[in-house]
């Protein structure tokens, strides 16, 4: 990678639109629109455009090699269709050929969470690692898996759907139609979930002080009631960290990568649930090592844009 | 690869060693031994050294490249260590680095199940695809990662413990330790004991036809008794093949591999547990495809020594 050379990278999240102007993982400057999900795709890949032009009068005459971009959904980063995108109510979009159109750049299209992946594993909590899982704890699971420090998709890069591996066969309902996925029990959804159950089932729980109602809980409601020493909590809090545990373990096992990278809201807890973590992969993992890393996301909010960009310094080949 | 090359593969089984003379996947000559695993590693090498002196003199003056070793347990391919192989009793064995100086070739040692996995891949049911999962069910769950044609064996290549992902959390116990693993409702031990368990239940069931007593239950019985229209033995096979079919999406999930292999005594039964399996598969499986093929191993018994041998073949690198 020459020094006067740059890649732009897009995240296409349900609420907004975060644009990066990136050179060797250094973010030269940020530019953030609105999502416009009733407007329809048209709307969204002009408005994607127009960030692209402004990035690119902030590039200081370094040369754009291309446009990451990543979207959530069912993505076929092969063809540069966006299959289905539930959030952005999308199906067979062909993102990827018209926004070249408009900028003429060649576009490489990702999985927003493969995106991410790919950013933490070059440029964030990853990088001394050659093979690594990312697991992002949201409103599901996404994940990316990172082999070789090349971003493996899978078949149609429809791979990596480690949220819905399932852990406890004929368990919790998944919005993907099975039971007992590790989504269904790791989610920051899930965690709300139960949350409010055992609300219900313990009117004298703590967890009532610091959510006044249950339609106020959040993700971090369990965290703060843990911190007042209430036991509810701590029953609920338990409970999430074996079955995060669960699937942590499985993918230890199954994958055996160096690292496993933790990004989303959750996350933010960092010690508080990392440390019972790490103990609870250490006594199951199979055999006696090699141990697996286990740490939170190091880019944030930019491992989607940033991760865009980088797949495009380091592949060579994009589908328009 | 010239045509007056060729390779040894050998696979280490816990009742004998097999060992092959391959050029580009075809056999040109077999030699197998028992395994005399009482007498220690030394000796069981020695054999091996002496399988490979036999195999050089049927080679008919091909120039052998090397001999890839295929062997049960916990194998680091790098330092050409078996760690831990508890069917052989043995514990941190340098048979790369032992048998290259006995015979003079370098050595690519791997997991046996890995070996199997790189020869269907190859050689076998996998030929046509770049990315696919290997699953041999026996007394447990073996298996193996094909990405990008390469064979994956993650960090201290400990990867691809597939049979240690856990399906059903608190479930049955497992040889690992955790509960409700993959293994210990897929292999065929599992499926033997709920064989049994279903017999004790149902004294009037027809299993009682095929296996006399409880002790003469074997991984076949079930499927005998089924075919008598036998409705406990329905019934356990109805519960194996969900059991089964949950770990089978979720390496579809997770990995999205073209295609599935299936090796393992209980592939006998061809289409009988293939066609049920697909449609579990197809059922379960995440989003609207791609559909991952399943299929069953083609090279058989000689899975992991072709596949020893085709490591050597397709690798440069070595060991030792």
């Amino acid at each position: 990678m020459q020094k006067n050379m740059c890649q732009i990278g897009v995240d296409i999240g349900g609420t907004a639109i975060k644009s990066v102007l990136v050179s060797s993982g250094q973010v030269l400057a940020c530019k953030s629109i609105p999502t416009d999900i009733e407007a329809g795709p048209d709307k969204i890949i002009k408005d994607i455009a127009g960030l692209i032009k402004e990035l690119k009068e902030l590039s200081e005459g370094r040369v754009i090699t291309g446009v990451g971009i990543g979207c959530p959904g069912a993505i076929n980063s092969k063809t540069g269709m966006v299959d289905h995108a539930y959030n952005l109510k999308w199906d067979f979009v062909p993102l990827a050929a018209k926004l070249r159109e408009l900028v003429g750049y060649p576009i490489r299209l990702s999985n927003d969470a493969n995106a991410a992946a790919f950013g933490e594993a070059r440029y964030g909590a990853g990088k001394n690692y050659k093979n690594s899982v990312f697991v992002t704890i949201g409103t599901g699971i996404g994940s990316g898996i990172i082999i070789d420090g090349k971003l493996y998709e899978g078949n149609q890069s429809k791979g990596a759907e480690i949220g819905h591996i399932v852990i406890r066969s004929g368990g919790e309902p998944c919005t993907c139609g099975r039971r007992g996925c590790f989504e269904a029990y790791s989610s920051a959804t899930s965690l709300i979930r139960d949350t409010v159950r055992a609300m219900k089932k313990n009117p004298d729980s703590k967890l009532w002080q610091v959510a006044k109602s249950v339609d106020q809980v959040n993700g971090k409601t369990v965290f703060d009631a843990v911190m007042l020493n209430d036991k509810t909590a701590k029953s609920v809090f338990n409970h999430y960290i074996k079955m995060l545990g669960e699937g942590l373990v499985n993918i230890a096992n199954s994958l055996r990568p160096e690292a496993i990278i933790l990004g989303g809201g959750v996350c933010a807890q960092g010690e508080v649930i990392l440390k019972p973590l790490r103990k609870f992969v250490a006594k199951y993992s199979f055999g006696d090592g090699p141990m697996v890393d286990i740490l939170t996301a190091s880019l944030k909010n930019d491992a989607g844009a940033i991760g865009a960009a980088a797949l495009v310094e380091w592949e060579e080949q994009f589908p328009v």
